[in-house]
């Protein structure tokens, strides 16, 4: 997919997403649609979750990675998981070969740029696009955040919004590598729960692409299947190929996460069995 | 209602509807939102309800029921409660006089078809209209459902979706005819239990058209009611014509499945007192 | 702004706003939806909040509060936490200066009350903009609130909807006016808490502009800060200017309603230091 260049504003506004922290019992998300919409009337908006737990960015991260690829090209996609607001860290927007990211510098975008090269990266320095003069130190989302991918899903140029900087400035989790490939498989972990207690390893499905395989955990094997659907072979958990481009372990018609009682962090190892049949 | 044949094309994309037992805590539903949009920009989605209780493809069936008569004609609803999923169950789409039905053929449109006849039932076999060549086998709503709902609201037929199966494949529920009428009343079941806590019976509530009533649940007597707010006859719990036209038990300012403790399967019977004065 | 009169019809149809009790785990918020898109296809319809608490009319009232001055020109504000629904409470639409409100009359619309001015005051007594000629007992969210919202975007003038009425028949909360203030601080309390476990107190945050200030509770002094990051100075509970124009009580990466086990209604005192540097 090539870019399209910037400078050139869309005849429709492009999509913008939503991933933030904010749980949907306050009007917090709702605001942040308010002043995209005054902004840009008719630009469509899209919430991916606004359930990350509070402050964690590896999630938030974790969640970015699995759904920017199933966009539109120029998607906007505006991430709030920000600890740090009020602090100097850095309001960024980070154009790519396929999509703009728009929120903190802080993590947060690291599973996208595993994938996806930052071709111009630029701090939100310019007011002027933001929904308050002096935004208040505790909600970026409504005042920096959505003006600013408003502004953007308008036609305003990326480099307008503030000061070029060197995409090295951006910051990655701290444990993003955390994968160690060997020849015959290698030691992985727990990167995430989704809502259904399936485990999400950390482990690229790619790895198991033409072999069999199994993953241990506590020195227990679990058997890869196709499907989530029990079988004859697989009654009880299973490894799978999940969705997302991840391995994971599933329990057909119950919980992994409760039944297992493994938790993020938690250990697993990739044993591949050689050339499969396929 | 006379039904708009599926070869003219709509000169506006008709509403998509999403019903997922997803949840909101992952990036699921956003990922369907972004294959939708993908495909047919423009298309109008709105949620019916994420939180089916995993699996349930029961309580997927009654709330499709409640909620589809309220959509415009020819809306898209797609039912994503797919326990099967990457098994042989048949993914289909069903061409009703009012709407357009997507999902697994596992029961989930059982209530609607009980109200709507099936007019035309495909079989999705046609990998052109996926999102993916090869689906996964764990996420059709991305893979399957969405793009071949998104490609509908285009104005690709039906049929060209794949094979035309007789409308006699088609699943449903096990149950569904648990309600047993008689001359005087007749034994039914709480079917679903809503956020407010009101137990929803199936007992269709245009029985007590024109009669006074009331149900009794263990020997005990609930009466008749017109409306949630207490009242000096009703201080307590009490049985109403519900909005989506099923008797229900509800408790004013209060949690009727607390307070009575009855859960979802548990018996009541309506009793007809004869002709009211309505 | 100025405002623009309602017999002017819209070109495009203003944006509708949803807060309701409802939750998400039902289909009554997507029904409400599929009635206004069947009346008026094409409105936009934002989620402000489905998870008011049951019947809990402050906390709506404080979230619409909240939420309706982010929102474009005329906005209609359709609001159901309806405890009353079925009984003689009157159903309204209220035009203020920049919005119009739509739903019961039982002080939902306090909050917005205190900045807003009601223009012009409706009961919505004509069921020629209902979506059935008799609603239901128990939802009038999908038969009557919604309709009308949805005949407002189209462009029906609010006085066409029902009887016109005194706006000095709008009922307001209680304890609206609790927060009183003196020369040196005053006396509030604490009104809502977020997601976060912020507290969210009643006292105006323009009470502290150019002022150094504290906030006291249970006799313990709570410093005020800049924003929700931890610093050397306040590492613990801190006192903010909240982003919604409210004084709050936070603790940074943490929440400050478990911590400090205070609640909806406890008492928070506001001391002035005197003219600050700022």
């Amino acid at each position: 997919m090539a870019a399209l260049p910037r400078s050139q504003a869309p005849s429709k506004p492009p999509v913008i997403t939503l991933l933030t922290d904010f749980g949907l019992a306050d009007v917090y998300v709702g605001v942040m649609k308010g002043v995209i919409t005054s902004i840009c009337p008719g630009a469509p908006v899209i919430d991916l979750t606004h359930q990350i737990s509070p402050q964690n960015i590896a999630m938030g991260s974790f969640q970015l990675g699995n759904a920017y690829a199933h966009f539109p090209q120029n998607t906007i996609h505006v991430g709030v998981v920000d600890p740090g607001v009020g602090s100097d860290r850095q309001a960024v927007a980070v154009q790519t070969q396929s999509c703009t990211l728009v929120g903190p510098n802080n993590g947060l975008f690291s599973h996208i740029l595993m994938k996806e090269e930052a071709i111009l990266t630029v701090e939100l320095t310019n007011s002027q696009y933001w929904s308050l003069d002096r935004p208040s130190n505790t909600f970026h989302g409504r005042d920096i955040f959505a003006p600013v991918a408003a502004y953007l899903a308008k036609g305003i140029p990326l480099q307008n919004l503030g000061t070029i900087l060197p995409s090295s400035i951006l910051i990655t989790l701290p444990d993003i590598d955390f994968w160690q490939p060997t020849q015959q498989g290698g030691v992985g972990k727990i990167q995430a729960i989704d809502y259904f207690g399936n485990l999400i390893t950390n482990i690229p499905a790619i790895r198991v692409q033409n072999h069999s395989w199994h993953l241990v955990v506590d020195q227990h094997p679990i058997h890869s299947s196709t499907a989530y659907h029990s079988s004859e072979e697989n009654p009880d958990v299973q490894a799978l190929v999940g969705s997302h481009g991840w391995l994971e372990i599933a329990l057909p018609n119950g919980n992994a996460h409760q039944a297992l009682n493994m938790n993020i962090g938690d250990r697993v190892e990739l044993q591949l069995h050689g050339q499969s049949i396929d």
